[in-house]
């Protein structure tokens, strides 16, 4: 077992999915793959789910599953298989109820966070990994292109997402994860999702789509339209953050640090004088979630490698008046780095 | 502060929306309400989400916030608001990794569940959490109402479940939380989702589905309904459970402990010969959360009071064959229990 461990404890979540396939919800009884230094992997299932667990691909692996009636103790049973366990990691989305029973149930053992071993594995992905990133990336693209569809003045942002969303599934999600439409002022904001407030002609607006398809693998693209001809004041800076994108994107490669990555973007903007309004990092890892390992920040030292998937997605957010942002994932590739969203980046002016 | 904790750290999740409004979405960032028992409550929030924050309910109740920025540490920012503190409760639903970091941030501070804490106040709705209530069972009552425009002989499962979720958002939820649809054979697995089986004339179909409101709150409700004339195996069972499920209903009220309910319906379908066939527990507390404290099951010996909220979900599964199951959410009143559900429980045989 990786660094010493003596067990990794994985409830429902993307950790799991990873390592087993099986895709179940997080609910309050404990399912829980256990994988020992000593023995054989086990999965502990509530005995009302036996049945889905052997029909995921869980089933096919052949793991010992251990199942729990309504009124046992899941925890007690889980520790009986970890005798002398001194250190345990628990996945990192583990609800902290569930690894505060196990502190309980397994007091000698020290807990901490799998991310630490899971992350090396999860952060190189493998062509097929890819691949389904190829098929996210190329669906959500697919969103932006019919942008023109919805977008125009005098509709809400609400209204635009719930076209978005409807959309998101319709090219090839089984689920939309997230659809940000932040007009005017609203672009100021990174994280506005959508209001009522209606679209205005001459309004910037801040696409921020996402999904997941049936194989779990996430999508995450913005685009920032114009809804007829956009302020002056807006245009100063779009086309330095065009550059700066592109600078990340260029910078990516393998054995490039992480942190340079988000540097190159940042140093456009700041030589263009808009660097202390690019108030977040250049991006973040993206897999089975829309956020893990490696985040493209100041401080990450760790290098690049091939097969590790990333947005670049600089922006620029003017208090009280509009904010932009451009995002492509990006896979670092064995000379370079390969964007996998190719919508076009210049400004696209639709019907104000 | 409650049983002598010195702070409550709440992250985005039902807890935080149930103690401020801020509906958040959990991310890898940190945000954190922070509550005292020496000092003001603060709520830590990345940088970039402050606007966010600032236009969320949790902008009216003028809590101080604590903005970091994304080199920043925000674990070692919160843990300087906590000077000396000896006990913190986390909230269930934090992240792994997160009460880990606050391990390490506070690293002389016992952690234990925030569930505990928040428990006795979540399980007691107000008058607003009940008509919340209300509105979501009225809600997912017209999609049952509406189940024969869809449900029919030659159809599969995920087909029918993508219209139910399509009217899970039509007719009043903002998020379709689940719809299972369990014909034939699956019926016998109580957590089988959709699968792409056929429906065919005779099945006998579970339909388990929810939502969630604007206002957060949960439906969730069950029927069983025969596609053509169902077997009569079948038939066999699904009137003991209807006298089970109605049991448990009469037998809920003010004082009666949680497992007596569950003891209610068990009974019933232990007399008629089904006993070992219903092989979960009677129900769960519902709110902001599908599942929640109180929960109906044996062993559980908290008593119900007035406000109160849970489903009453008694099921028949027989392997290989079918299975049934009748759910309706109940209020505990003053004198007795109320059902917010109140579709038609007598088998309804749809065109085959």
């Amino acid at each position: 077992m990786a660094a010493g461990l003596d067990a990794l404890l994985v409830t429902p979540g993307p950790d799991l999915r990873y390592l087993t396939g099986y895709d179940a919800v997080a609910l309050e009884r404990l399912t829980c793959l256990v994988v020992r230094a000593v023995g054989d992997p086990v999965v502990v299932v509530p005995q009302l789910e036996v049945a889905a667990a052997l029909a995921s691909p869980i089933g096919e692996l052949g793991l010992g599953m251990l199942a729990w009636g309504e009124t046992d103790d899941p925890y007690a049973l889980t520790a009986a298989t970890l005798p002398g366990v001194n250190r345990v990691a628990v996945d990192d989305r583990m609800w902290a109820v569930k690894a505060l029973a196990f502190r309980h149930a397994l007091p000698d053992a020290e807990q901490e966070a799998a991310g630490t071993v899971l992350r090396e594995l999860r952060m190189r992905k493998d062509a097929a990994e890819l691949e389904a990133l190829r098929v996210a990336a190329a669906a959500i693209d697919r969103v932006h292109a019919r942008m023109g569809e919805w977008l125009r003045a005098g509709r809400t942002e609400r209204e635009v997402a719930k076209d978005i969303v409807d959309a998101i599934l319709a090219e090839g999600h089984v689920r939309a994860d997230f659809a940000i439409v932040a007009s005017g002022p609203n672009g100021a904001s990174p994280h506005h999702e959508v209001s009522d407030r209606v679209i205005a002609a001459g309004d910037p607006v801040v696409v921020d789509i996402g999904g997941t398809t049936a194989q779990g693998y996430c999508s995450d693209s913005t685009r920032t339209y114009a809804v007829g001809e956009p302020p002056e004041d807006f245009l100063a800076y779009y086309g330095a953050l065009q550059q700066a994108q592109e600078a990340a994107c260029a910078a990516a490669g393998p054995g490039m640090p992480c942190e340079e990555v988000d540097r190159a973007s940042r140093e456009v903007l700041e030589e263009a004088g808009w660097g202390d309004l690019f108030i977040h990092r250049t991006g973040h890892g993206i897999g089975l979630e829309t956020h893990e390992d490696p985040y493209i920040v100041a401080g990450n030292r760790q290098l690049l490698e091939p097969g590790m998937a990333f947005s670049v997605e600089p922006g620029v957010y003017v208090a009280g008046r509009h904010g932009a942002r451009i995002e492509d994932i990006v896979v670092c590739t064995t000379d370079g780095a390969e964007r996998l969203n190719i919508q076009p980046r210049d400004l696209a002016v639709l019907g104000g």
